[in-house]
């Protein structure tokens, strides 16, 4: 199984995006982890290192995609 | 099988986000279509509205997801 985390922050563009997201991804591949930021802002920090600008963002082995366009990180961090 | 549409242009950020998408989509619920609007320009149109405002964009039943961004539908029509 191949990891991947959608990181989004409770907003609506995120919680439609997690919906489509979850619907798509192919669960005999991938195992998906959903983070809130919002609500666990100590993984922040991990978000920012594997390269997560904004939420909604599906990060894939390496790869994040960015999609629609809720919030930025910095936006998340203050609240 | 539901449809799913991938419109995009050619562009790097596009062709990237394709690979990751068609890698995680589940093909046993959806039969992805790759629409590439600068070769097909006679689909902007339609990708106008579906709702698709930047691309690359993922088009699922009533819902686009815009992944990352790569240009808008105004610059594919500019070329």
């Amino acid at each position: 199984m191949e990891k991947a985390v959608f990181y989004h922050a409770g907003c609506p563009v995120c919680v439609n995006a997690e919906q489509d997201i979850l619907k798509i991804i192919d669960r005999s591949k991938y195992d998906p982890e959903v983070v809130h930021l919002g609500q666990d802002p100590t993984r922040i920090p991990e978000a920012e290192v594997v390269g997560v600008e904004s939420v909604p963002a599906l990060w894939l082995n390496q790869n994040v995609l960015h999609i629609n366009f809720g919030a930025s990180l910095t936006d998340v961090k203050n609240g």
